[in-house]
């Protein structure tokens, strides 16, 4: 696997006649007559000074899922293993300041002014979507426990440039938004199925043309349940950003004297944290004030 | 994991007064406001009637290949997982006529014609990094065994376009070219060092400015080994591309008269099969005409 | 106008107090601060071995025809000058091999293989756009004479990329077709005006849902029109390649015994020539086999 | 000139054995047979939110001003007919809100939120380097009067975008900075040159290594010029921005009792005005609010 780039090659040389020899000296010849291919890759940099968002999404899930006996309407294992996944890229990726996920779905933020790659939109994606989907499997068991993995599953991916903090942020509070629908959707749609007894196409029928307050209603007087408090996981998806975090442990110190004595170490250090909460407001925004870049550079 | 995209938001409609529902309508409205965000991602479809070359390289799979005890200077387990790994793109993805490994490299070429995911670059490329990468780990174990994989490794991609027969196997042609080089300096370099005592910084100076011719004649003169004589996987590196095969099984059947006969089942699909052959010159595409496209298209 | 780029800027110095010096040290000092907006600037090389055509169209050309009483269906001062102004590009762009225009469009073909301009899309767009538009003023009066131009006319453009010489030539084939799609109508729909006394509506009606043998149709019987007979120029539009042409002058010379003798001299060189031809069969292409670079490189 | 886009094309019809007949026919479907190529146009559409400048230069100006005489070290009409096209480019682009030049450059900005041509870069660009350079030609006389044009010059143009108002204004203050360096070296040559009797070559010397503050010294112990009062236009460059213009006109009418009366009519409308002022500086900038769109959105 060890890769040898700077290779020197040269002039002509005496040697003996060995079949070998011939064919490897017009391999090398060869080599430099076919390096012209080089040139038809095409540069794709990104943008300067705009967020790099680099959005995963599961390829064929609706099937994944089903295969996998996914619990509806939402799978806490798989949600596990997605944030798992993502919080793989995130150590790998360290100029990706905030990450957001829900259902199949992963989007990463690189930060305004990174010089990762070069910015190059290919190698970004690609190194996003491969970090994840090997992980994915990696980290599996950790998640599923005995139950198998029954072949490897892949996310397609997608570069999106923005320039400023208010796309940026709208991009995420859309996905926030499309995260709520959907659970709300996939919350009432289940209740229906699950505590209703209808089918799934009696209940695809008894949400056809609802509104949110209606879903809301259906829960609420049907099933006694306030969707205000299902889950924050199920309701706000998952957000991933770096905190520092302090860590304190004890550790046995053998002094000069012999004598053995516990001493306390505080460490601090840049770690990846997960949150399920409200970032469309600007709260979240104001309490972490880091992740956005001035719109002033 | 169920993703509904066609659920339908209307007007304002009448409701209790229900605090989540407040919150529900003003979210909705929320994401069309939000939506225009979409509006930021660019078009990359490729340019028609040209190869769609994807390349996958092993991220630090110099450290990789330490910290899993590859052998030197050719790990076949780890090409054969490299392998693998192919073929799982290759199945997944049917567009792809023929991929191109070595080392810790793969490239993937798709028909000049295809329409596979509106040809859009950012699509192929990603779903061809996320396939390999879940593959990788998960076929690790058929050819690791025992051996665990002590991490989730990832590899970046590219595109690269080529627009003629000529192109595309000078593409090819030079990745076989750099395989060989590479093998020619590595197999040398590991025998002045594993059979030759050397440490790596003296093999390094030996082989410093050296021809393939040199390589060549160290090989034979000092080992006895005739390096047309190694194995073509190492020298080749390993081609893939689909071909029809007749599968021949037999099968018990019932008559109607209740004796039992065996019957000979033909069958003739196509299947991913795996090439260690050289690919520079013509014989390889006479023989398999089929994997180019005309020019005159 | 003059352009100084190597100038060199280095480290401060011992000067008297001079306001001027002052700023203009700051301004120095500014230059290199904001000299990283170039960066912003993207790449935009155009795919190597790949047809680039560059087409350019009139903008607002109804109103500017209008405004100018060009003769209807077609105004041969205004195909003249098109043309005119399509050989000023070709003469500055010698690697454009070929030109074809009608109507108010023009489009322009780079050889394959051309670097100029390292291939960047911009660089050759825009020279061309710039080339043709000045030109167009700049040779109006050769083809309206006296009649003024009344405001500065404009041309846009965009670079298509083209893998083979058989897409290279059904964009040029398609642009024919369109010319004579267009033509038949408008020679049909102007005669139905200015000789038949219709109004242009009712002109607009009577076409109306018709098909090419429908007009063929209307001119024959109506006006005894065979359209087959119309001028070339306007059924095939303006066709310009490069031609060896030989040229032969005489000259007057003086030989050393004083006496004067006429002299013949033929020089031949490389010179844009016009042709009203169909190129959408083979044998224009034939005829001038030099064109078309082959498709096996 | 006509362009007829909506005809309409269908099924066969009966019709009257005509040799053009026929061939109409065909070539209509051949038509349609061609019509693919136009999926081979790639799109260019600029990011949103984003400023977009489009820069042109002059096509080998240092020929082009020797074989038009123009004055060293600035041609007032040069300078006065460039910014007559700028003029002409902006008032057929009312998106750009502010264009800038010095020398033979030009630079325009359309504003953030422009939505003209759908954003599609080569559009923006090929359309204002044609306007630039059709009006050129034909303001010419306006500028040189009789000394006449003696071939249609060109300019090349490149679009690059700016996420922020400071990278905005740092690429506006990148051109000025740079027209002032030019300037003064220029300014400093010349003067050498024309007054101080030396030649080209030895000004050149002269000023090799020097720094700014060299060069003021130069002009004002040697020539008693002081760079500062030199004139703002060729120090500063030209602006052009549009401004709301008040203009009071005086008309006759006559009143309903035949007698006639001077009536004063006030008429605010936005014009394109020009100015040679720093534009580095914030001044400018709070003067011209409104050229600037917020980074906030």
């Amino acid at each position: 696997m060890l890769r040898l780039l700077s290779v020197n090659f040269g002039g002509l040389i005496e040697h003996r006649t060995l079949l070998s020899l011939k064919f490897s000296t017009s391999s090398v010849m060869a080599k430099s007559k076919f390096e012209y291919v080089r040139n038809f890759e095409l540069d794709d940099t990104c943008l300067r000074n705009c967020y790099i968002v680099v959005r995963l999404d599961g390829r064929n899930f609706h099937k994944f899922s089903d295969q996998h006996n996914f619990i509806k309407p939402n799978d806490d294992r798989a949600l596990g293993l997605m944030s798992r996944s993502a919080r793989s890229v995130m150590e790998e990726l360290e100029d990706i300041t905030i990450a957001y996920g829900q259902s199949d779905e992963f989007s990463f933020v690189f930060k305004r002014s990174t010089t990762w790659f070069k910015r190059r939109a290919s190698k970004l994606m690609t190194h996003v979507a491969s970090q994840f989907s090997s992980s994915f499997v990696f980290y599996w068991k950790e998640y599923f426990g005995e139950q198998p993995l029954l072949y490897p599953p892949s996310f397609d991916g997608r570069v999106v440039l923005y320039p400023s903090n208010r796309n940026l942020r709208d991009y995420l509070s859309w996905r926030q938004a499309d995260c709520h629908i959907n659970n709300l959707y996939n919350t009432t749609f289940w209740t229906l199925v699950q505590k209703g007894g209808l089918t799934t196409t009696q209940a695809e029928e008894r949400l056809s043309g609802t509104q949110a307050a209606d879903k809301n209603e259906i829960l609420f007087s049907e099933f006694s349940i306030n969707y205000n408090n299902e889950s924050p996981l199920h309701k706000k998806g998952t957000t991933l950003i770096w905190e520092k975090v302090t860590e304190t442990t004890t550790k046995q110190i053998k002094r000069p004297d012999d004598e053995e004595t516990q001493v306390t170490v505080t460490r601090t250090r840049k770690k990846v944290t997960s949150h399920s909460c409200d970032i469309i407001g600007d709260q979240f925004w104001e309490e972490h004030a880091d992740i956005l870049e001035s719109d002033q550079c």
